[in-house]
């Protein structure tokens, strides 16, 4: 068994390799002066097992061309399985044709993985779950939730409410729930009519609770920061937020501290940035989750 | 017949859509707040052939994936048949193992093409003749000198020899040569033992002569100014260059304005940037031979 860290996650690929009591193995990714990427794999790897760690995280597209490059040169040198640690898997919202004449992406992403030669994936809260059927290898499907229920357990809260901010996180929240014994809510958000601004309603009875936003993705953070100020609006004592997956582009992180978000707490599936980095994000890692899955 | 431009040659796209009197079909080719790439294709494409411009050219990354998730909303749009019009194939270079471990990305490129959907491609002067092999459909291989040397003819010299800056472009300087009537020379590098610098050995009588350099890309601009240099200190009259792909990388720019070459004749199949452009460099466009062979 070997492990390879491309470039999106070197620290986790790190910790990942401590955690099942090996070394990473020794690879050069770089560019060519034009940009193209050159990968040079410096030790054998014929008849191994190799596990490749790399998120399609931003930059998505030199991240995903990394990953491909790789698993080609591995093919080559006669791995005997290429295993793809995928803990962020890019595209996954672009996952069916919501207009006429869109890409699906996330399914594209699949099948150019199978292309290039990977034999199994290993990936985390994927946008969807259908997309495990976008692929015809295996996949393994890790689940974040337990990891950040139980940094909310540790708080010892006495009365909490676990919130999804939008429909479709719902079961989501219920799973974070089921972990905490608490009960469920939902930023119920609807436009009245065509034209006419959104309403934001709470399902569930949030008076004096503490409660914890989940997600899977936070990209631009204005859902999250919307969803924790109506809440603290309409009687939450206080509001955390967690999710999977750390995106955080554009105005997030201001989004974050001007919130009346107390704590944010994200996994390491896509690693903080300096400019990501704030005294209310807290960030778990999923290296020991991901170790017991190789 | 419908012709499509993403990002990378909205200029040239255009020049080929005048030259088949056709006008571009509307698509929009932006980005996500996170960097992922989104494609909206505005009008239907529905049994038709469909054309799309694109050079994998530098953001090379950025430009493959657009291209592949473009071909992935062609498909899914039922488009007839898709054609790729690449003029400027990237990762042509990494066509082979030239070390053990190492990736050949040209061929991988070629695959996650068609897996994407392309049914046919139209390219110019690929690094190598043999990556036509890597495909499973059509490949049509336009050629550059044509072009080229019709450019130098007009200027009608006196006494022409066409040089190749290393032994690998022999062919391409021997069609340009035929073009021009002219006799051909080789920039004839070597070691002469290991740890000893490069000799540069000139083959062929320059003395007195307009040399024309030619080669199919020029990168970082090493190898054509010193093959300029030594052929003026060696008894050129003048020396010119020419090249298909400008590719022109790094210190390119700043090489060939401190070079002795006066000019440098490139096509658009790699647009100049503002920042590669000098009063050295002229562009000649592929239009009408890539509109010929639509
Ligand atoms: N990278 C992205 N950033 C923002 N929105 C996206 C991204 N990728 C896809 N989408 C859009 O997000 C929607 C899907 O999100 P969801 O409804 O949460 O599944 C679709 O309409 C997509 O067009
Ligand atoms: N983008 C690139 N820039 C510079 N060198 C490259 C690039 N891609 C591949 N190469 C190297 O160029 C060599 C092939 O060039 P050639 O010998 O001219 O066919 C190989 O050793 C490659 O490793």
């Amino acid at each position: 068994l070997k492990v390879f860290s491309l470039n999106s996650n070197r620290k986790l690929a790190q910790d990942i390799a401590d955690h099942i009591g090996t070394t990473l193995g020794e690879c050069t990714v770089s560019a060519f002066s034009d940009g193209e990427i050159q990968i040079n794999i410096e030790e054998s790897v014929r008849g191994h097992d190799v596990y490749v760690i790399q998120s399609t995280s931003s930059p998505v597209n030199q991240h995903m061309m990394e990953l491909l490059i790789m698993i080609d040169a591995l093919k080559r040198a006669s791995a005997k399985s290429i295993n793809i640690v995928m803990p962020y898997y890019g595209y996954a919202r672009q996952d069916r044709k919501a207009r006429s004449r869109e890409p699906i992406t996330s399914k594209l992403v699949a099948d150019l993985l199978e292309t290039a030669g990977a034999d199994r994936v290993i990936t985390l809260d994927l946008h969807a779950p259908q997309i495990q059927g976008f692929f015809n290898v295996p996949i393994d499907h890790l689940q974040g939730v337990p990891l950040l229920a139980n940094h909310f357990e540790k708080m010892e809260f006495e009365d909490i409410i676990v919130v999804s901010p939008d429909h479709g996180g719902v079961t989501r929240a219920r799973k974070m729930a089921d972990y905490l014994k608490a009960p469920i809510g939902i930023i119920d958000k609807r436009r009245p009519r065509p034209n006419v601004s959104e309403v934001m309603n709470i399902v569930g009875n949030i008076e004096g609770k503490t409660a914890i936003l989940i997600d899977d993705i936070i990209d631009t953070a204005g859902t999250i920061t919307a969803a924790a100020d109506a809440l603290v609006e309409n009687g939450a004592k206080e509001v955390y937020a967690c999710c999977t997956h750390p995106v955080l582009s554009g105005p997030a992180l201001q989004r974050i501290n001007d919130s009346k978000i107390k704590e944010l707490v994200v996994t390491n599936s896509i690693p903080l940035t300096d400019d990501m980095k704030s005294d209310k994000v807290t960030e778990l890692s999923v290296a020991p989750l991901i170790g017991e899955a190789i």
